[in-house]
């Protein structure tokens, strides 16, 4: 018996979540690029692939090289570049895998384009659009985006636009995410036609995040939809409307260790190293504190939360106001912990059990 | 060249940390049982022990082994036993490690006693103390304390009390670190002589926390103190005016990969992956973000903070209301982030850059 915390995914559940983002995907005629960051498992990304490879995207190049290892040669690494990994980079390309870099400086470009001279061969890269003022990425409009591709085209290779709708987390509605969907592609194809317009070739136009490729129902200029977090869902999409807590693939097992009736609470033996710090529902309507309690078999217990963590120590405890009574979980009793957010909870393990398999996480830069 | 992300940490600042408190240790004549959850290295535990090895508390089996296999054969698991750990916990034993278990109710004593009984060998407890309703413990002068030690009389034995003021991280004045520390002595030594006085042998009183361990002025019925994140520091022990920011042995090494002038924001490689989610600055008197910036050579750049943190992105920006400018940090430029909590932060890494070495953590359970 694997001993606790450890972390739980629902096979059943993780092919369910896949073919209903594939399927609305499939009927808008658009292919979808998963992110493999949430997961970072070659076994969960063979579920993508119907057992084969296929394109992904990544958040590390450590990703990009256990992928490029099981197989996979179509690879976009979705942070900006920074000019020391353009070796690993260039290493990738050599091993035969397609592997594309993302900016939005010339800057960048620069060190793109004087790599790609000193190697000999044009590393393809994308430039990051801003769609919503989240992070990085250049603005539609903005003449730097020409400037990005002519600083590319000494040596290096646009491949096209790219962009990540981060705020549709903090959207509440339908109609929100609906509009932040068509934001995120309205300014993906508006840099991509300023940069054909410029003369330049741009046959990728990539955008993507969960809540926005679940909303999105006009594809028209995009070539691929990224997303990620939705194979395991979490906490912070099902406050977001996304999905239900009962789509949840992914939870955390712990331990009763022991009790504290006058102050209502139970302690267990999974606390922020085994859930992680996340607690993105805190901003949400519904605060989940550490996440939602459910039995082993995944019945979810009404009320119940993970309030409070140590390093390792939970506190289990009924939502404020609740007037329902705590539930009787003696010593030794193993309960789950459904996530606030997946992609930080899964990053705080080594390793998935899938009924009586163990399958890898790929951490670490 | 290592890259980034990655975890610098200051052997000087180190070795510094650790004669600061065994010299305030030595001077009260109490000896130190270090927590090596929040290093979790054995290179670093080596620091503590000149060399060599001692006492020392793990937060995990999965340290207890490591630290056995490395020559550690006193070790305290300080988080509450779930009686399916106790195979492992014998196993440990078997080895000829003097590996002693937390507990603070009769179930999990019963538990530990059947254990012993039956592999013919009796596992040493200590009686969980609670001194401030921070989380697990017996409250002095409840009778579960004097039931626990008859139960584990059946077979296994009472090493002593354990009390940890968890509390003491709340406390702002140098006044009320010394009475927090007061009151987690006070609490141990009533119940190891509540435990005497019922004809008990209690060889062992525990106490610490970083804040009490450094503010403790008496020490009477204590035998030994337990802290961890002395080791590194950080800026919640800043915060609390237990060390100051220059004390801090850790840090994450980022690179600079983008601008957003208009937004006065410098985008990093580095996000809360690299960082954790701990925010643990966010509740004192002085938010950091998601922690103080550092030149690579550790001059910090006045009001600079990391203010905003994707899964591998983050944002530095000027601390809200400052006067002074961005500093010009070009793509390419390596920055140091101090964390808010060195556990959390070192704990999203598998290891240590340390001058020209690398020191491995013992991540997992």
């Amino acid at each position: 018996m694997t001993e606790t915390p450890y972390l739980l995914l629902d096979e059943d559940k993780v092919r369910r979540n896949i073919a209903r983002l594939r399927s609305h995907l499939d009927a808008l005629g658009t292919p979808l690029r998963p992110h493999v960051k949430t997961a970072k498992s070659v076994d969960v990304a063979k579920l993508l692939f119907d057992g084969g490879t296929g394109p992904i995207t990544v958040s590390t190049l450590r990703e990009a090289e256990a992928f490029a290892d099981a197989g996979f040669t179509d690879i976009v690494y979705a942070v900006g570049i920074a000019p020391a990994k353009l070796d690993r980079v260039l290493a990738l390309r050599q091993r035969g895998v397609d592997l594309v870099v993302l900016l939005d400086s010339v800057a960048q470009a620069t060190a793109v384009a004087e790599a790609s001279r000193a190697a000999g061969t044009a590393i393809p890269a994308l430039v990051e659009v801003d769609c919503d003022g989240h992070r990085g990425g250049v603005l539609p409009g903005s003449p730097e985006v020409v400037a990005i591709a002519e600083e590319l085209a000494d040596g290096a290779r646009l491949r096209g636009v790219l962009a990540h709708a981060g705020e549709s987390y903090f959207c509440y509605t339908r109609e929100a995410l609906v509009a932040a969907a068509e934001a995120e592609r309205a300014a993906a194809v508006r840099v991509a036609e300023d940069l054909r317009a410029a003369g330049h070739d741009c046959p990728v136009v990539s955008i993507g995040s969960t809540p926005t490729a679940h909303a999105v129902t006009d594809l028209t200029g995009v070539t691929e939809v990224r997303a990620g977090n939705f194979v395991f869902f979490d906490l912070v999409m099902a406050g977001l409307g996304v999905c239900s807590p009962e789509d949840l693939a992914l939870s955390v097992v712990v331990t009763v260790i022991g009790h504290r009736p006058e102050k209502g609470w139970i302690m267990t033996d999974g606390g922020w190293m085994a859930t992680s710090r996340d607690r993105g529902t805190a901003r949400q309507p519904v605060d989940q504190g550490y996440g939602l309690v459910a039995a082993l078999d995944g019945g979810i217990y009404p009320d119940l939360l993970m309030t409070d963590a140590s390093q390792e120590h939970g506190t289990l405890s009924m939502r404020e106001g609740s007037d329902r009574p705590l539930p009787d979980l003696p010593v030794g009793t193993r309960v789950r912990v459904l996530p606030n957010h997946a992609c930080a909870t899964a990053a705080q393990h080594d390793s998935y059990q899938v009924g009586a398999s163990t399958w890898r996480r790929v951490n670490g830069w």
